[in-house]
């Protein structure tokens, strides 16, 4: 049997149903669901999803089965409707729509009142009574036909506001300021008649033919077109921004035209079953009495609201349709009852009212905010309408973040126009005074100023000011720069990358185009959004435990994920905001942020210009105490959880590199004096520790090999602190993780000598100390030996930020030149730094999973890169076996819930040989 | 049965064999060995290597089965030697030597005499009858005794000219002053035995004990200090320069003393069964008359020729064996031809003559230089002696290296000390006047003078003057940095990363030390061995053609090997290069290089600073017929071979850094002026470009796909150049290869580009040309989807510097910091981009290659980073199936020996799927 390109629905019966989205699209597979259950839907058929591709194929040409089968099916069509196609007394009028698999709102085109000619007009003039109505639906017939099948046809990519469209409009315009009115509503049958002649002649001097006259040219017309918009610039675009494949292909709606441009008894109208805002369980939605469904969206007039309980300010002077039509309104609301209990989800309709009697054009699953995700999946499972499951798999996991940063009263922000737009680094909004150096943040926050730090990049020596700024901008730098880290961290509001901005920091402002802002200039930032606006824009504050639904939620969420989560932690705060959104232990303390503190930086720089081991070691050991003082901070603060403590890790030349900036002249000579030593000296020696890839050179554990100093300092500093609060009985379980590891032997040597500085600790305090020594996984050569690193390693944690830099040899920092010529021009389809590459770095991941337990079954892996903390690498990391996953402390929440739909998904045997040690013990 | 620990030899008999080296150290196999050929050795046995082990296992102890062999054995001895070991009327004396699988010369301990006591010097007085002699070996005994073992079993690590040995000397010279006299040998038998109780009061002032007067725990004191002379400082250091692992430990052998100082009848030696030096097949050694062996080695006097033919202006007024004892010369020229027919290679021997009668101590594989090698391999091949595949691989593939370069004549090298040590980047001798910037190097090199650059680092823009220079010097960079690929890719003699030279490139000078070397100054260097020496040393040509042993031995080689060889080359001077040293292609032709020149560079600015698509066209496609011209050159110098041409590769930057430096100001202006802009418009431009880590930034295929018309001006110079070579009949093969390519869609994207332009060159031209398009594999991630990539790729080529510097995370020009300590640790074994690193890199190499054919059976797979000519690497790249391997020029003779090595060790089957592919065809 051949293939079936046409499925027809309507009278209470459908070819097709709700889970024929892929062959159908959404809108046809609902269209289908919706006349089998006997909702009032206009009759009507969809061309496949398949014919589209066949389309393509065959360059144009549609196969001959589908001008048969579409033959009968507007013939089924007639028959429930009780009109006829083309038909000079009761004329049946259709409704061509496209529909994909995944919803593409307005990216693909439409074409209405198919079927009006000089043949039908006459007869639906009689039919209804109104001739003003007909020639209102002519000339809306005339506009788009010329606008999206004829301009299409003639090779013309439409743009906004210009080609035949904008012509048509002008003509109304002129009509109007002839008769002297302002509304559409206020021109009469005569005027439109007269437009549509009008409309006509400008068909024919954009396109050198006709109009055609003839209602089966103008359906084929129609269908082609929608097939065409498939493929149309703004299609194609959006496809790129949301993932969908350039191959899924629309399927085309043709359905009887109802009208609620039919006088006022007429309405059209778009609901959604639950406030997509809020999630709260009102039927919510506006109507338009005698108007067409595009009137509603295109926003020329002002819409009422559905019903009472969900008037606004903006509509509470006008009439709701429970009001007006009770009745109506009545089975309206009967519909979305039964909707919502069929799909078991919020729904987003669309209908019409025509001459009294209610149709349902559309049903899909409705978009909504993350607060309202979520209180409609807990409300729903509460009320028995979904499992916890669905409830846990209803929210993205992205839209949680919503409920954890401060945000722009998106109200208020609607109103704005941002001055630049660039990569948004950390989210939440940000309001505060501009100012050009850490310093000046400091001192402004000091003294009770909200300031936003701008600077052309951040460094580890920023991070003090960064952190008494409210906000961060940087006009370079990617998703992974220090700026976009460091804010990320701490859950601060950044943009990084604002190429736009020009940042003069000697004369303290920045420009983007002819706009100046100056030093105390006041500017908001959307860092969800990556949007700047001029001014001060109203924050609306964070409290997620505060949202019950959200509570709810996670614990059904924990309840089922089979993977730790822990936090990038590395302070008292930190840990603090770590347990609070729901960290099982910390599984990134970076060292290196504590070297900075302004105490310590002198002892660090005096060891990294010390020539020999006597005076290096001299240095470090001035580092010690405070050391051991930051681990016994953070261990109790952590409360017995187990705490991963990286060595430390940056190239040496990070503590000095600023030295040599013209203002630090006084410094670098206070520091020559500490060390004995003549500036020109130390300058000598900082040039010396310049790399040409520091990314690529002396960093990591590299530095405790050479400076076995450095790793026994660290080492002592950990075990003595565990050791100390051992022995007030507090409990601790350091793990201490050796950087950037590529051969066996590194790891062996710093594991002794990390073992004898334990062992020594562990005598001289009479202490028994757990610990375990493990590594980070970050160098593609450590995945290929993993078996025989194993042997030294407790634990692995990938480093899938340097991992990724590696496994693609794209510099983080560098990225920003040609990531987004990538993404545009689809050689990537996401960022890597973002979301873990799971067909390159992914393997390597895998695969020293793998060779790791081959050699140690229990060894514990995790995760500590960036991509910690974003869904769809969580979802890996729980199918690849890792037993945690760690992230900044305010993605948490994000990285349970993903970790959660991952257990749904594809639930972790515990039956395997690693399932005691992968699965997460409850 | 107990493993068996002690093996005996002599009297024509032998317990072990010559293979059993591995247990019994090289040394003790060959003494078995020699003893089973009926070759008079003095009767001894050695203790087994496993011994070695439990010595150190059990901290120092031997089992007692060792105790109880070796009382069997040293009857066995006394049996066949007719003398008792500590008998007072006929005593046997000991020697106890180290002996190592691998020879180790002087890096492990030596006791002779072992035996002499009160008790026993009275007997062999009377014995010998020469009372001189026995206290001379007594005095021998008791410095060695007390300088190897005591001072060992004391703790006390011996350094050079210090300790126990040198009081001793001290006293040896106080006597001869006494006496008046400068030779040993005028001290007489009373002067001896005074000196015997001298040493005696040293031992006891040193060690607090005195020498041992029991002659048994002379000889367990002896064996146990060999042992543990294995873990002396010296011989750790050895293996780790020659890669010998630790856990071989030594054998110990203990042989009956016989002696070539009792008097003129007697005599001692050592001999090459060729001339190691040259190779000529003729019997070379040295001996003296009344000596110990110690005597020859230690240099103290000068020994004669062993015969006439090999006499030397040093030795041609003394006596030879040959003439001064005939019939003991004809007894050791006949055992050394049976060793050569036994061993089928060069022996060095050494021999001692007691009283008229012929003693062979020991037999080894001789050490021989490079040009040496060669030529006996082929005369042994020649002569019937070995086979072709023997001759193959009886050179080691590095030592051809000697015959390929000029080099400083080693007789004068000698004498010279050098000044500084570094990495031997490129090979070869070369003497020149120092300049220090690019500009003076032609300048100076335009007036005949031949000079030496010295800089800091190298960069593309010194390449004109490192060519004007015979020879490069750089104080930082490593094995890979740009002066070293450079001055290797031309063969030219190279010496980088030289931290002990302290550059003063204002002044025009450089210090090592209080060194102080001025522009101008003539230094020569040793690119072999990385020495700089001040003045000038002659240097001796290279032309390896006109050796003919060499051409010889390379034809067996060629028709041995399965693997092609090309060459990296990008001019034609180079291409003739790579002819003359037997390339079969071209594996790397890089177009940078071709960008700095001086006519073009404008061009390539322009390109860079053009800041819209429009104009950098404009620019870009004004290098097109320079392009052109360039590959009608190289393709028509390497007639019809295959060229792979490389697209452009490094970041932008690179071409325009240069004009911020402080010099360059009247460039930039005119470039600024060129442009249309001003200069802090340039600047900003330039400073735009500048990266973090360029080696993971902008570069590659990251170039063309953001500027597709620099990929499409050089497809377009490609193919035109070879459609206008195939218009006149002349061959050409171009393979177009994209760099850095690490996911599907680059590749795609590229080909897609070049294809068209090929198509447009075709049509136009109205040419059919061959071609292929494929990629340089070296980021980590191709590795890992090959099999995705290979779906658009012709061929791989996989550039392993990069693909090193990513999978370990090591930028090569910042290794300089921890490479050493790396090596010095034993973290690494070599550095690995000098040898791939087979354990991590050569796993994604291996995987590549087997991807890449999973989907494209035929692929074409070559190797064109350094590693393409170093032989491990070359054997690797056999062994995973490598079509090709492509090194620069003057490393082709060296692949070409190390393929034919390969595959005579491993050949690849020609019946596996991808043999017609995969081996090369004759």
């Amino acid at each position: 049997m051949a293939k079936k390109s046409v499925y027809f629905f309507g009278g209470g019966k459908a070819e097709g149903t709700g889970e024929m989205k892929n062959l159908l699209g959404g809108k046809g597979a609902n269209l289908c669901e919706m006349a089998s259950m006997g909702i009032p839907v206009p009759a009507g058929f969809t061309i496949t999803t398949e014919v589209c591709t066949e389309y393509y194929e065959n360059k144009g040409k549609l196969p001959q089965n589908v001008y048969d089968e579409t033959e009968k099916a507007l013939e089924k069509v007639e028959k429930v409707m009780k009109k006829k196609f083309d038909d000079p007394d009761n004329p049946l009028l259709l409704a061509v729509r496209s529909g994909a698999r995944m919803s593409m709102p307005g990216m693909m085109d439409t074409v209405l009142n198919i079927g009006l000619s000089k043949n039908t007009l006459p007869g639906l003039i009689k039919k209804s009574g109104d001739p003003r109505f007909v020639y209102d639906s002519y000339r809306r017939l005339i506009m788009m036909y010329a606008d999206v099948v004829m301009e299409k046809a003639a090779g013309i990519e439409p743009a906004d506001g210009a080609g035949v469209r904008h012509l048509m409009e002008e003509a109304m315009d002129a009509m109007k300021e002839a008769k002297g009115v302002t509304e559409d509503t206020d021109l009469d049958a005569e005027d439109l008649k007269n437009l549509c002649e009008e409309y006509k002649v400008i068909v024919k001097k954009c396109f050198g033919k006709n109009f055609p006259d003839n209602p089966k040219d103008q359906l084929w017309g129609g269908i082609k077109a929608v097939f065409q918009s498939w493929n149309g610039k703004r299609a194609i675009a959006y496809r790129r921004i949301e993932g969908i494949p350039d191959n899924w292909g629309t399927a085309v709606n043709v359905q009887a035209m109802v009208f609620g441009n039919l006088g006022d008894s007429s309405a059209t109208g778009v609901a959604f079953t639950r406030n997509p805002a809020t999630g709260e369980n009102k039927f919510f939605g506006e109507w338009l009495v005698n108007a067409q469904g595009e009137d509603v969206v295109a926003g020329t007039r002002t819409p009422s609201p559905l019903n009472d309980a969900t008037k606004t300010d903006a509509n509470r002077h006008m009439k709701s349709l429970q009001k007006e039509w009770p009745a109506l309104y009545k089975q309206l609301a009967d519909i979305r009852d039964l909707l919502e209990e069929h799909y078991t989800d919020m729904q987003d309709v669309e209908f019409t009212i025509e001459d009294g009697t209610l149709y349902m054009l559309q049903t899909r699953t409705g978009k909504r905010t993350g607060g309202a995700a979520v209180r409609m999946a807990v409300e729903m499972c509460e009320s028995g309408l979904i499992t916890e499951d669905t409830a846990v798999m209803r929210v993205k996991p992205e839209q949680l973040d919503e409920l954890l940063h401060p945000m722009l009263d998106p109200q208020a922000e609607k109103k704005e126009k941002y001055i630049a737009k660039a990569l948004p680094a950390g989210p939440g909004g940000g309001v505060g005074r501009v100012v050009f150096t850490s310093e000046d943040a400091k001192e402004w926050a000091a003294k009770g100023e909200k300031v936003i730090l701008v600077r052309n990049e951040t460094s580890p020596e920023d991070v003090e000011g960064m952190r008494s700024s409210v906000a961060i901008l940087t006009s370079m730098g990617g998703m992974t720069s220090h700026a976009a880290l460091v804010a990320r961290g701490w859950g601060k509001c950044c943009i990084v990358g604002c190429a736009a901005v020009t940042i003069n920091a000697r004369e303290k402002k920045f420009t983007v185009g002819n706009i100046t802002v100056k030093e105390g200039d006041w500017i908001s930032m959307n860092g969800t959004a990556g949007t700047v606006y001029l001014g001060q824009i109203p924050v609306l504050p964070a409290q997620p435990e505060k949202n019950k639904w959200y509570s709810k939620l996670m614990k059904w969420a924990d309840a089922r994920r089979q993977i730790g989560v822990r936090a990038n932690a590395e302070s008292q705060e930190d840990a603090a905001a770590a347990l609070r959104f729901g960290a099982e232990g910390i599984g990134l303390a970076r060292t290196e942020h504590m070297f900075f503190d302004a105490d310590r930086i002198i002892y660090v720089r005096e060891m990294i210009l010390a020539d020999n081991e006597a005076d290096r070691r001299k240095a470090v050991m001035k580092l010690l105490d405070y050391q051991t003082q930051d681990f016994v901070e953070i261990f109790t603060a952590m409360k017995g959880k187990p705490v991963t403590v990286r060595l430390l890790d940056p190239p040496l030349h990070e503590f000095v590199g600023s030295l040599l900036e013209p203002g630090a002249k006084k410094e670098l000579e206070a520091l020559a004096n500490h060390a004995g030593l003549k500036p020109a000296q130390v300058v000598e020696r900082i040039n010396a520790l310049h790399e040409f890839n520091p990314m690529l050179g002396h960093r990591g554990c590299r530095l405790g090999i050479a400076y076995p100093e450095i790793t026994e300092m660290q080492a002592r500093a950990i075990i003595t602190a565990a050791a100390r609060l051992t022995k007030k009985k507090i409990h601790v379980l350091p793990e201490i993780m050796i950087p950037l590891i590529g051969t066996r032997e590194e790891l062996a040597n710093q594991r002794a000598i990390v073992e004898a500085v334990a062992a020594d600790v562990q005598k001289e305090t009479k202490t028994k100390v757990n610990y375990l020594i493990g590594t980070m996984i970050e160098v593609p050569r450590a995945t290929l030996i993993a078996d025989k690193i194993a042997e030294s390693a407790d634990f692995f944690s990938f480093g899938t930020n340097d991992l990724t830099q590696m496994t693609f040899g794209y510099s983080r920092d560098d990225i920003g030149t040609f990531l987004p010529i990538y993404l545009e021009k689809r050689i990537l389809d996401d960022d890597p730094f973002a979301a873990l590459d799971q067909e390159g770095v992914g393997q390597l991941v895998d695969m020293a999973v793998q060779k790791g337990r081959s050699t140690r079954p229990d060894l514990k892996c995790g995760i500590c890169g960036e991509h910690g903390g974003e869904p769809s690498s969580v979802k890996f990391c729980h199918r690849v076996g890792l037993n945690y996953v760690s992230c900044s402390p305010y993605r948490l929440p994000i990285a349970r819930l993903a970790a959660a739909q991952a257990a749904i998904e594809t639930p972790r045997a515990c039956s395997k040989p690693n399932a005691k040690k992968c699965c997460k013990k409850k």
